[in-house]
């Protein structure tokens, strides 16, 4: 609390939690670090978009300053924390510096998990960050590429063959946008290979995909996904991923591209607390977001495990962006001496984007689907994403690559982490 | 020559003189093959505004698949060309592959040139491709994220020093705009610094930036180059560079964040073709475009070494795209049985841009500065770049951050191969 004898509030992340914290303390008389391993704002949910060439990374990212840039009780912060001290009350952080906190909000979200097969990561890698997504988006443009000039039909055909494991929201959109770039954006672009002629798979374990919606959409989804070109299986878990293909209950699948949207583990973060955490690595909290004993720290987002009615709050935007309003009207409340309230998730219903004009739109049992559902879901996505700019550039790609059925991001950077040989 | 007797013609590049030569064969009775390593074409003269977060990666570049895609006499070849046999006339690639050729164009342009210090390219990077950009872009904006959280007065300082190495147009467009981001882009945004404070020197070893232009025109720059906050030093060479600075004359210069705009070779590939090259690695040419002893081989671009009127033909895209649609021409005299017309090169000015509403333009005498200037470099600019769709965007996106001073692309990708242990 060096300068200042206003109370210092710690927040550790910068997406829709965080960022919805800090905001909702900008007329509060306290100081507010906000600490972030990258420097922007990531919407999210449009991260499919980047990894399929529909958008460019800054489309969907504003730097955190520029956002934060005119409220003044905020200092933004890149770096990674390493260590939370709860009785000091410091955080710790990777570069060797510390910060002491009146109060603390763990906002750090989440990341992949492969149910403990870590050696699946390196040939199946998953969606979370920008850098995910140009992964993702430089293999799959590749494997086109490799089957172009391959002279053997068996590897062609591995190259060709791609699959997505896990039916949820991600792996829908994924395997639709897939399906439709293998059928109408890549028509007519190679001499050797008909790219229609891909295979595109969605693996889901359990017996339908998007389970988080009523049975009826999910059919829907099914059918809609089918006439896009995608095969759906359901009820077969992948047992074994490696460079060459996947296997499938006993049989083994040549495919080249292997993306991963199956699984997902809460941040590391909540490790560092020393707290009970639940199987997803989620922080069980009391009922206003706070830590149990710990009154001075709260968690937002998909490191929360929150109940509400018996049903787990869902790890979407808009409950994080809930959570992280109401963090901010606990602390206040703790700051006028006053008990917080009980945080309520507000659920506004459930869509997913399955590809060109397909979608499923879920309102308290008010169902869409198809044509429509899309264009709800267009508008919501466009209306959510910060800032004036990004809305029309996106609002701009979509009508473009609607009108044309082109992806203006085919572009193939040549790093790659996760093959540094290639 | 498999399943078809039509000549060959393989292109290697698809710069501006590899693209440009495709496609005047278009209506050529000969089979082409295009071969890059990159999967795009690059708008290169933009590249400067998307290592100054200006411009996303996918704006300034466009699938060569897609642009061909029409023109069927034409297949697009990712691939990487590691030997020539001008006997066998078969040119081999990386993969293990070779294909044979009637005709062959050697159009793989340029890259850095440390004269002979390559050494300081770890800590002076260099612009000529996407991933360069994206690397710069990465230095640049998390200079002044480490300055922010630097409790070091000197470190701090020296995170906030910045050098760009050529006075040549590369360089001055980076320091201009760099001076724009620090003084503009940045305002308001930090808490612990004052990025207008930061410190944008532009060295050149020779007298006067952009020795190219009249020196009237080089004084006008340097003028618009001061009045943007760029520090101009002249007539002394660097003489070392490393993580903490560079060396200027005797004097050492702490700073963090150095590119390099100095130097220009050409492509390695020159070299596979075991005839003579001048200094910079470029070949000398007959003057229809064809390497000296070898008809059916020819050059454009950046590695072609071209005396017009005893001066050599510069190193600029329209140059480039002349030479390719020469080549051309001359392998359809080369096919109808008559002899090749001479190259002449028709220069039609010289213009380069210093930053927000400044640049020099040079037509045959005609010169123009300031603002004017930079209206006809805009113009001129955004009617080249390839695809209406870019065009567009990057109009939209130039009157977006002229009117804002905002730089959308301000995104930290976290992955740099320069630096792994970052």
């Amino acid at each position: 609390m060096t300068g200042s004898t206003r109370p210092h509030v710690i927040i550790v992340g910068g997406g829709f939690g965080g960022l919805w914290a800090t905001r909702a303390l900008a007329d509060s008389d306290v100081r507010i670090t906000l600490i972030d391993r990258r420097n922007h704002h990531l919407f999210q949910p449009l991260l499919y978009q980047v990894a399929t060439a529909g958008l460019s990374a800054p489309d969907i990212a504003a730097p955190l300053r520029h956002i934060l840039r005119n409220q003044h009780n905020v200092e933004v912060r890149l770096g990674e924390v390493t260590g939370i001290d709860m009785k000091a009350r410091t955080v710790s952080l990777a570069d060797g510096d510390s910060e002491s906190y009146d109060y603390l909000l763990l906002a750090s979200g989440a990341t992949h998990a492969y149910f403990g097969h870590d050696e699946w990561s390196a040939d199946a890698p998953g969606l979370k960050t920008l850098d995910d997504a140009l992964a993702i988006r430089r293999r799959l443009l590749l494997a086109f590429e490799r089957a172009e000039t391959c002279t053997d039909p068996i590897e062609r055909e591995a190259w060709l063959s791609f699959a997505v494991v896990g039916g949820g929201p991600t792996g829908v959109e994924l395997a639709g946008t897939l399906a439709e770039i293998a059928r109408h954006t890549l028509k007519r672009e190679f001499r050797n290979i008909d790219p229609s002629h891909a295979k595109v798979r969605l693996i889901e374990a359990g017996p339908r995909v998007l389970a988080s919606f009523p049975e009826s959409l999910s059919e829907r989804a099914r059918r809609q996904l089918h006439k896009l070109g995608v095969e759906v299986v359901t009820g077969t878990p992948v047992s074994a991923i490696d460079a060459n293909g996947y296997t499938l209950g006993n049989t083994f699948v040549p495919a080249r591209t292997v993306v991963w949207a199956a699984g997902v583990a809460a941040s590391p973060l909540g490790a560092l607390l020393g707290v009970p955490r639940d199987r997803a690595g989620r922080v069980p909290l009391e009922d206003d977001l706070s830590v149990p004993g710990h009154p001075d720290i709260f968690i937002a987002g998909d490191l929360a495990s929150v109940q509400q009615g018996g049903k787990p709050v869902p790890g979407v935007a808009p409950a994080a962006k809930q959570m992280g309003a109401h963090v901010a009207q606990a602390i206040k409340a703790r700051l006028a001496g006053k008990p917080a309230p009980a945080f309520r998730y507000r659920d506004f219903g459930n869509l997913a984007t399955i590809g060109r004009m397909a979608a499923v739109v879920d309102l308290h049992g008010f169902k869409l689907s198809g044509l429509l559902a899309w264009w709800f879901w267009l508008a919501a996505h466009v209306f959510f994403l910060i800032g004036f700019r990004n809305r029309l550039i996106v609002l701009l790609n979509w009508a473009w690559s609607y009108w044309s059925y082109q992806r203006h991001a085919r572009i193939i950077l040549e790093r790659d982490p996760a093959s540094p040989s290639d």
